[in-house]
């Protein structure tokens, strides 16, 4: 694939991480980012070959175009992409949510040449500045196909997928969406829940335990209120899910129900296959 | 301090990495667990230089006797420990709550020479095989004497505190359980919570961030049952905290409120110092 041109809207540390990674590759990597600070970054730091000044001259020629932004960027770009891009190229997102980029790519008139993605890797870092090449290494990302992908544009994308070093899947949005919203996105929204309830100075008496539990606190606040608005009908439930569980844990503490909470806290130790 | 002669109970991961740091300091080591397997695998990691089997053989000839078993049991030892240890001797404890043994401890005919303790370090893992001479290392651990403890003893145990490589700050009992219930006790019942509302099999989908949120509901029950029950009403009150901040942000999507949930995770994100 190394006559693969590949464009990148939006050069964060995903997108960055995708264009050190295919450059690597042999690939040759065309960014556009609307902050010129990432811009120059990451030419600095040789994620991309060329940063260019607007999404026109970033498909112009591209056999693959990548939206690496918010989902609401990803969402209002799409349509421009659909009409700059070359006839042929594989267009593709690595969006958090998966049925709102999928309603938006289906309705399009090139929807044949566009597959949803979302690499399950990252974390609360953002921006160019902690891009890596290696960032997809052995993760899976999964591609969630609109029933309009042609099935060629698919395998192409899972080529794509491999070049990162990591694992395609295939999964419906729908399904990759209410099982994400447990996993991913709920941790994201108590981790900012328990930030929010700290009293101002608490950090300073932080552990280990404080700290993991509050490090996804530190994440994009636009990128992650993108997602929380696009999943809410599935988040919300997911949040309901653990405050209704913290209610019933502090119920059975203020009623002293010894038994109560030790199997509580064996019930999560067995769910996270805990006792190693 | 090299005539100390230490007596621990409990050879989990608190009392075995006591030991094993003391022990390469030059004193000598006597340790008692009720578990006869935690006995036989400290002695054969050399965390103890000789495990015993009852409470009585442990405190006899002990200068320091450190008590590092779950709270309830810290509780159901003190007046036994007190009744059979040298005159003289220090006793302390490495329980999560202090306002309980701080009370037990006052009561007792020795409260003069004991002190409550609690070092800011270990994780979710227990037992003897995870200790570690090093557990302490450059961590704080916190002294809560009873008014009844003499100002000796309380320099005696820095000297011990030193001796583990860590940090002694003397925090009051009331004061240590308010902080810890916030930023010890609630990370770990907010992991438990989490844990609990996954659906068996969520975890498989599971990138670094649920890893992380999930890491402490994997600590040991009966430890836990006791702290939380011992600060309950500290850890009650954060709970609700946490809990109506929880709703509060799943209210704010479900209303789809873009630039309240935007402020909700930037809040977040300055509470734990973020956008690094």
């Amino acid at each position: 694939m190394t006559d693969e041109r590949v464009a990148i809207l939006g050069l964060g540390l995903i997108g960055g991480s995708v264009g050190a990674c295919l450059r690597r590759a042999g690939m040759h990597v065309t960014g556009f980012d609307p902050d010129s600070t990432h811009a120059s970054l990451a030419r600095e730091r040789e994620l991309v070959d060329v940063a260019v000044p607007s999404v026109r001259q970033a498909v112009e020629g591209a056999t693959t175009v990548l939206l690496a932004a918010p989902l609401s960027a990803i969402i209002e770009l799409l349509p421009r992409v659909d009409a700059l891009a070359p006839a042929g190229a594989l267009i593709m997102d690595a969006g958090s949510v998966k049925r709102s980029v999928g309603q938006v790519m289906g309705a399009l008139p090139g929807a044949a040449r566009m597959v949803g993605g979302h690499p399950l890797a990252g974390d609360e870092r953002s921006g160019p500045k902690a891009a890596s090449p290696d960032l997809f290494a052995g993760s899976r990302f999964i591609l969630s196909p609109t029933p309009r992908t042609e099935p060629a544009v698919l395998e192409r994308a899972r080529q794509i997928v491999h070049a990162l070093g990591a694992e395609p899947e295939v999964v419906d949005a729908a399904v990759h969406d209410r099982v994400l919203a447990r996993t991913s996105h709920l941790p994201q929204a108590l981790a900012s829940a328990l930030a929010v309830s700290l009293d101002p100075g608490d950090m300073a008496f932080s552990g280990p335990g404080l700290r993991d539990m509050t490090r996804l606190a530190a994440s994009d606040p636009t990128i992650w209120r993108d997602i929380l608005l696009l999943n809410g009908d599935e988040v919300v439930d997911g949040m309901r899910r653990c405050a209704a569980q913290l209610s019933r844990l502090a119920a059975l503490v203020q009623l002293q129900d010894a038994t109560g909470v030790a199997r509580f806290v064996e019930t999560g130790r067995e769910r996270v296959g805990g006792g190693k």
